[in-house]
């Protein structure tokens, strides 16, 4: 059963700016699609924030397994409404992979529950990325650090929860460093952040970008059923306690009452 | 200089139910402030829901080194920008202390970042908390085990990030388990989940209770001036860079101009 | 290419213990051995304490991809020579299990650097395992309980580092209560500590805990070649650095030596 | 009470290098030494390689609060015996500061259990160490980044556990990154790793290190009395469960009967 991908786009840029446009003819989330399309195991489709529901419905996102988002100009066009249901979907289980400016979208701070800040300056100069534990999954088959020859420097400190895993730290040439593949659980779902990739920069065009991202969604993929009631808090009846207990002293709530949410 | 400790109550069942009264007449708000007032180094003073903000102005808030939460029928009606406001406290360096129902408040799932969600039943079974490390700061003076008579029980999965530390775990004569006694750090913020404390049981008039709340306002208390702007994502311009480099390459901004979010 | 699986037994009490050897008369190893052919994308064997180099030469560990470890009363008999070459296989990429009694073998100590110590009783008492993420791979297929009829109690404070997660918590009917499974990753290896088992009770027999060790064997391979030199520290000459750079300053090494050790 | 602190050195290089003796005249644990005792909370005492039991009894550890160990080229001429002194007072709840070439240090790798291996050059390059979290209790007093005009590469992969807390991150001017400030809660005891220092360099005469090493020894310390117990497995008879329980089923300990270790 392949893996079903969604890339998810605010698709701005490439419309309204000539050198993004020509870069990325066919959207940002139409080079990512193309890249993550090399692998058979992925059945990969995309979705935009013009479309209605920015082409998250629940139905869709009930059936995706990895979701990708590349936002920047227009994070805050994204409905609370998406929002909260991107986060219930990655507690559930989808796996969700935060590119570069990203980490300044609604879903990401949702999920954080931090600013997410960060230093950055725009001029085109080099990043290198170092994998830390050349072991982990999303590091395989690529150089021990991957070379970009321009990219949008984003400085420390980066101000996220620690992680898991630190994946990927930057070296950037102006002076500057970046933790740029960080990896969290949260619920049932299994996070990635990834820094590289800026409009103005083919970076999603490269070889060594394409392979960790094809890696970070077999990576973020629970394979495991929907985990649908995840944010629910049952009550288990006295006669329903693993031993056997009687219960004692005053209380709150009459039996078979919810809790309070 | 004293640390400005603030307990929030919302304060409804000490009014409506006859038994909680009678167990906390000055509000559960009254009895663990007293509780840290046992200790000279802290400045407490109490808030409400029911006060304009909640009592919890952006100036006050200002003024409070570490805040204890306490909520568990109202969540709901503390206003979205109280809890804004509280969680950037929080990530500006404001300890957070959260209590018992406060699990599934609004500033705790909004720093999380996860459902919070677990199971419960309340029947007065006896809980035992044991301490995970016996070295901790938040365990000096306790027993290895703190047992409580008469509590109501929280079971795994607690849906929550995994903690910088796990602090207590307790047993409930039912059969479950629970994490109690959990730390994170969010931005320059302390936050520690405490279990124990329900409406109908005299917990916080527990001498082991009342003195791991002491130990967790010394541990959640960061002496730091505020990391005020915290949230903030300034650029770095090219000539400011800590190396000398040049731009070049297509740039999405203009110079000076600030970013997206 | 199937996990090639090793079952390691100091296999004593099975030989001098006559209720040992009643419940488990090819030896504990055989027992969890059988357990793990159930699945057939194992290539399961064993070794044992009395072999020659503990069963365990560097040419079969070079080909072993996940290590169970199984010892509890000839601890200090396993050479230091195998505890080196099995921590440097964990290093580079080697999955290691380590049961129950197993806290306490010279591996784990080795791998973890904490004392690894515990309470414990050998009562026959229920033990309880809670599944604190129900989505991890290690849990699937078993209930959100395991309930064993009879176990040895192990109790908390559990001397080791914080885990990278939390996977099960045992409740015990004595009162106590203990991490009964967690996961480390160090160098290109993850290990698991699992800690049901107890030569006097049939737990390797038990559907759920043969289930829980076959999640573990997949969850703890790394298909990844082995990081060989996982443990060098190798000289970027001046000549090889990423950026162009001179030599300035005085030295401690010439060119071309070897860092100390 | 102070902080009896213990600056331990293998003093070599300053005895049998001309350069390095000019540099540190009074061996490198007295230029640390020096200066912590700007901090009058400070009892700051040293010792080396060459002394009885290299300056480290079993009773002046028992005395000591907060240990910084300096190694580079006698990583093996320190005793078995003395490395796991150090060890078990770190359990106890004794600091550990671990600097620069230290990563190859018996201890350390002892606490670790994982290889410490990284990269390295050796060619006087600049260093910047990027602070992660403005607010933590190390890095206050310093610059957002400190930089050091000449120093000794580390680059990652720097093989250890993930931390508890990642401190600085540092930029290489060959190209390279490096964690180079990490935390550790190892039993009772907590250690610091801090990269900066090389012997032909400075760089313990700098301001901002010196800082960085004050704050430390603060960090590192942990008022709570000795945990000396803290590697013992006590049994916990049936007749003193928390809960009673009836003994059932076959056991393999007679009553009373030590573990095995």
């Amino acid at each position: 059963m392949p893996i079903r991908t969604v890339v998810w786009n605010e698709f701005i840029h490439e419309r309204n700016n000539a050198v993004v446009r020509e870069i990325y003819p066919g959207g940002i989330h139409g080079a990512i699609a193309a890249g993550l399309r090399e692998d058979d195991a992925f059945d990969v489709s995309t979705a935009t924030l013009d479309q209605p529901e920015h082409g998250l419905s629940e139905a869709r996102l009930a059936e995706t397994d990895v979701l990708l988002w590349w936002g920047h100009k227009a994070h805050k066009d994204v409905s609370d409404e998406t929002v909260e249901m991107v986060a219930d979907r990655v507690h559930q289980g989808m796996g969700l992979i935060v590119l570069h400016s990203g980490h300044f979208s609604k879903p990401f701070k949702r999920l954080m529950g931090t600013p997410c800040s960060l230093r950055w300056r725009e001029a085109g100069e080099r990043e290198r990325l170092w994998a830390v534990n050349r072991s982990h999954p999303i590091v395989q088959g690529v150089t021990p650090a991957i070379e970009l020859p321009n990219a949008e420097m984003y400085g420390e400190p980066f101000l996220v929860p620690e992680p898991m895993e630190t994946v990927f730290i930057s070296w950037f040439e102006g002076g500057e460093v970046f933790r740029s593949g960080l990896t969290y659980q949260r619920g049932a779902g299994k996070i990635f952040y990834f820094r590289p990739g800026h409009e103005t920069y083919p970076i999603y065009h490269n070889p060594q970008i394409k392979r960790v991202l094809k890696n970070a969604v077999r990576w973020a993929h629970n394979p495991v059923p929907a985990w649908e009631d995840v944010a629910e808090a049952p009550n288990v009846p006295v006669e329903k306690a693993p031993e056997t207990i009687e219960k004692r002293g005053p209380a709150l709530h009459k039996p078979g009452e919810e809790g309070y949410r």
